[in-house]
């Protein structure tokens, strides 16, 4: 559990921890809390799922080299993108948000205020809980300690009525395929910031205007597909769903495997994002949107809560020894293999 | 969520992690799973309590150098250890384990079978599972990174019927302090592995023997109180508990704290492990047994399931500004100041 006190094996320690645990604690308190009943200060937080309904619950580690770069991304940027990778996952299962649960180490420099500027933590904690305000969304409990490396694990736990959770498991031939929003637009927002990096005069402090965070914001701040999970959940269309965190052809490689089907893929119908190219839409991770099938006969409207949906293909039949997945072209149709995409290695 | 694939960001990637993920997804299926309805493999897992309970949940983040040391602690110490942390802390709340996630960033080098050696990781999920098994808590889901320091965060989410989980915040005046097992002995433990350590032909491969390891069995394998902890959660004796983590005089404050009283420490009484010194006793942390409060006329036995109980002092009314724990010794009472334990810093 969060803790308050300097003597804890491990801890941040000094009186700037118990200064941050207040401004958590004080921040929280203001989220309304639908399922928390007892937050951070005892060994556990109590959840009390409504009555029918089943608990969600996945984590998501991020490391500094690895998922940030402590050079690169600022401190809001990587609290918000913290928070957003869990919650994408509740997305993915047509799940409402309960609480919300971090674990953080840190070097000790990343927990102090320098003359005239905030701890980086704090700064953290700023694009985190901004956008968990945003999804109602309580930090209800975690862990801090000191670190050599930054490291953040984020623990979202969610609700969703007894056996309706969008699984991966359901798709089936003949299923149409569809997608939120548009794809790439992560990848070419992460590409776009190395070469803002790469012409900076000073690359360790890296400044981002305000026009180049709007056209670099699907990587920096990716907004989890929530309000268009729990649509789909409520309304029992979709039979296998999940969020593209790793590419369209690795993450629909993953639909397929667990739905034991294929799926073959329109090239021309895909929402590309304005600023990426057609790779990026098909391998590029971190959009955060969902993907998902449903039967022909389902009624999908052409956008839930402002965002688009766009059928991009179907489910089909595997055939033994085939590809998975199937790209169709001008050209004809080729094999579309899993590109999943790795940065900073 | 677990992943299985190579691709993901930051991933620990290569045929040995899906090896590595098949192993853990056997031996968790053995595990029994009372409310775990989905586990590796989706987005999410899915947990369904039973009517009438709610979740516990807590996270607990452990870092080499921090709070275990690579070349003093063999890898299935570490596992056990990590899981132990987060079973204490449902321990402390009175509920009962549904399941387990684990976060784990790990440098290559750890996750690589080496001539004739098991890899690091290999055995540090021998040590995790095994001690997974025989508190029936299955390993639900998590999150697998490459890291330059190996860190893992652990997740456990525990059911307590509504409204009877222990709380540190109802200890009332007048109420009887208890405390279970020994105290001290993982601080006597840590002392000696550390002695072990120096006097060690080559200190990057400690080798523990059986007698030595049974010696530093408190520090190495420590055992969470979940059976002691589910007994007087049944029984609704204790006002106020919690897990003795970071030390007599430390968690005792908190108690009073959380509770508005103060405490009277009887240094006669404590049950002082066998290896530990009086200090070790009342500083020491990570012994993992359950401190709590119970009214004078509660009536408790002498052990539960084969553990001691000791009754080590009393709850009294707070003075103002005066100190919360007292310990009262043949020289007179004396002001107890939490003295937090810090090792490796």
């Amino acid at each position: 559990m969060m803790r308050t006190k300097q003597s804890e094996p491990g801890a941040v320690g000094g009186p700037g921890e118990l200064a941050l645990l207040r401004l958590i604690r004080a921040r929280t308190a203001k989220t309304s809390a639908g399922g928390l009943r007892l937050g951070i200060g005892d060994d556990c937080a109590l959840l009390r799922p409504r009555p029918g309904e089943e608990l969600a619950v996945t984590t998501d580690l991020s490391i500094a080299g690895r998922h940030f770069r402590l050079d690169w991304h600022p401190p809001e940027v990587v609290g918000h993108r913290t928070l957003a990778r869990g919650l994408s996952d509740l997305a993915a299962m047509g799940a409402r948000p309960v609480a919300a649960f971090l674990s953080l180490g840190l070097p000790r420099e990343l927990t102090r205020a320098a003359a005239r500027r905030r701890a980086w933590v704090e700064r953290f904690f700023d694009g985190l809980l901004t956008l968990a305000a945003a999804y109602k969304t309580p930090l209800a409990g975690g862990d801090l300690a000191e670190s050599p490396v930054a490291v953040a694990d984020i623990v979202l736990v969610g609700a969703v009525p007894r056996g309706r959770a969008l699984l991966r498991s359901g798709a089936r031939p003949g299923d149409l395929l569809y997608v939120t929003g548009s794809l790439g637009g992560a990848a070419a927002g992460l590409d776009g910031l190395g070469k803002l990096a790469a012409d900076a005069r000073n690359p360790a402090k890296l400044s981002i205007s305000k026009k180049m965070h709007k056209l670099l914001a699907a990587h920096l701040s990716p907004q989890p597909r929530i309000t268009q999970g729990l649509w789909l959940q409520r309304r029992g269309l979709a039979t296998g769903a999940l969020d593209l965190s790793d590419g369209l052809s690795t993450d629909l490689g993953h639909l397929c495997e667990e739905s034991g089907v294929a799926a073959e893929v329109d090239a021309a119908a895909l929402p590309v994002h304005p600023t990426a190219t057609l790779a990026q839409a098909l391998h590029g991770g971190e959009d955060y949107e969902l993907l998902f099938a449903a039967p022909p006969e389902a009624r999908l409207p052409r956008a839930f809560a402002g965002v688009p949906v766009t059928r991009i293909g179907r489910m089909v039949r595997p055939r033994p020894g085939g590809p998975p997945v199937m790209l169709m072209t001008d050209q004809g149709p080729q094999p579309l293999e899993p590109h999943g995409w790795e940065h900073f290695s």
